[in-house]
C-alpha cells in the first residue's frame, strides 16, 4: 500500500469559487458527534461544474456522450503532463513544441496553478486556456482527454466556446479544474473518475496521478 | 482503450432511494440547449452519504480519518468479491469459508443487489448487512476497505451502529451502495475514489473493478 499517488484534486468546500453567476457551492454539516448527533453528516448543494469536474460533451453539444456514456477507458490510462508557463492564450504553436502526437489524455500546467494558492481563493477572469487553433491541433493529435488546472477549456471573453465546441463535438472529454502544483512534466498513469451521474452533462471528478 | 473494467457506482439520479429522515436528493437541469440556452448545466443537492458512497472513519468516530485524510494506496488495489447470499446477517461464521485473511479490501456481494433491479427504486429496512462478530472478524483479518452492496455496514435494527463504530475506530473505511449485479466473486483490481471533500465525513464516490 505504498503506491505514490499524486493528487490533483482540489480540496472542496464551500470557499472554493464558482463560475460567475452561479449559485455558490455549499458543503455543509447537518448533524454533529459535537453537539450530541450520532454521526457527522454533511450535503452538498453545487453545480456539476464546480472544482475539478469533467464536462460531458453533452454539456456544450446535444448529440455528445453524457456522464455515463464516456468510456472508462478513455478516463484511466497514460497521460501526458506538460507546462506552458507565462502564456495567456494556448496556441498550436506553443504544443507543437511538445511530442503529442498520438497522445490520449493530456494535462497542461499553466499559470493558473498559483491561483489556487491564494487564501481566500478567489475567481480569475484572466485565467490562462485554449485557442481554436490548439483545439484544432489537439484534435489532429487524436486527444481524447485534455485537461486544465483552472475553470475553462476557453478563455473567459471567449464567450461563444469555440474550443468547446470544436473538441466535445469530436467527444473529447475535458477535466477542467485540476490542481497541477505538484505534478512536473512528464508520463503517467492517470485515474480521472466522475461520479456517475445518470445522463450527466458534468460531474466533480477525483483525479490521481501515477508515476510511470 | 480496451480494458475491461465494470463500474460497481450505482447510476446517480433524483429516483435513488435516500436514508429514511434525510431529505431528497436532487440532481436538476438548471440550464438546458433544447430551451436556448447555451449549454446544458445541472446542479446536485445530497448528502455526501448517497448512492455508492465512502464513509470516512470520522463519519462515527470523532478521531477517525476524514475523507481527505484516507490514503489513497487504501482505495487503489487488489480486492477480493465475495457472495454470501440468501443471508440477512453476515456473521463471522460466513466470513470464515472464505480465504480473506489478509486481504487487505474486501466487497461482499448479497440478496441486496436484487433491490437495484426495482423500478421505481425504493428504500429497504430488511436489507443484509454485518453483525458486530463479523466486524471483530474482519478486523482480525486485516481488512482496510470493506464494501456491501446496501446502504449501511449495520443492520437497520442496529441504530448504535456497533459494525461502523467497530471498524472506523480502527481507520478501516467502508464502501456502502455498492452495484456489484455484474460481478462475479473472484479477484479484482479495485479503483475507489471519493470526491475530495476537505475534511469530509463522507462522500460520493466513483469505484470500478478491473478483472485480474
Amino acid at each position: 500500500m505504498k503506491n505514490q499517488y499524486i493528487d490533483i484534486s482540489l480540496p472542496l468546500d464551500s470557499e472554493l469559487p464558482v463560475w460567475p453567476g452561479d449559485p455558490n457551492a455549499i458543503i455543509e454539516r447537518v448533524s454533529s458527534i459535537g453537539q450530541g448527533d450520532g454521526h457527522n453528516s454533511s450535503r452538498i448543494n453545487s453545480s456539476l461544474h464546480w472544482g475539478t469536474h469533467l464536462d460531458a460533451p453533452y454539456h456544450i453539444v446535444e448529440t455528445g456522450w453524457t456522464i455515463d456514456q464516456i468510456p472508462l477507458a478513455v478516463l484511466i490510462g497514460p497521460v501526458q503532463v506538460i507546462e506552458i508557463p507565462e502564456v495567456r492564450e494556448i496556441k498550436a504553436d506553443h504544443l507543437k513544441n511538445f511530442k503529442i502526437q498520438g497522445c490520449k489524455r493530456l494535462l497542461v500546467k499553466t499559470q493558473n496553478s498559483a491561483f489556487w494558492n491564494e487564501s481566500p481563493l478567489k475567481f480569475h477572469q484572466d485565467f490562462t486556456a485554449f485557442s481554436k487553433d490548439a483545439a484544432e491541433y489537439l484534435l489532429d493529435c487524436g486527444i481524447k482527454l485534455i485537461g486544465i488546472d483552472y475553470l475553462s477549456l476557453d478563455l473567459y471573453s471567449a464567450i461563444d466556446l469555440p474550443v468547446h465546441h470544436l473538441l466535445y463535438q469530436q467527444n473529447v472529454v475535458g477535466v477542467e479544474g485540476l490542481d497541477l502544483r505538484q505534478v512536473s512534466p512528464g508520463n503517467y498513469h492517470l485515474i480521472c473518475l466522475p461520479l456517475n451521474i445518470k445522463s450527466g452533462d458534468g460531474a466533480p471528478v477525483r483525479a490521481v496521478l501515477l508515476k510511470q
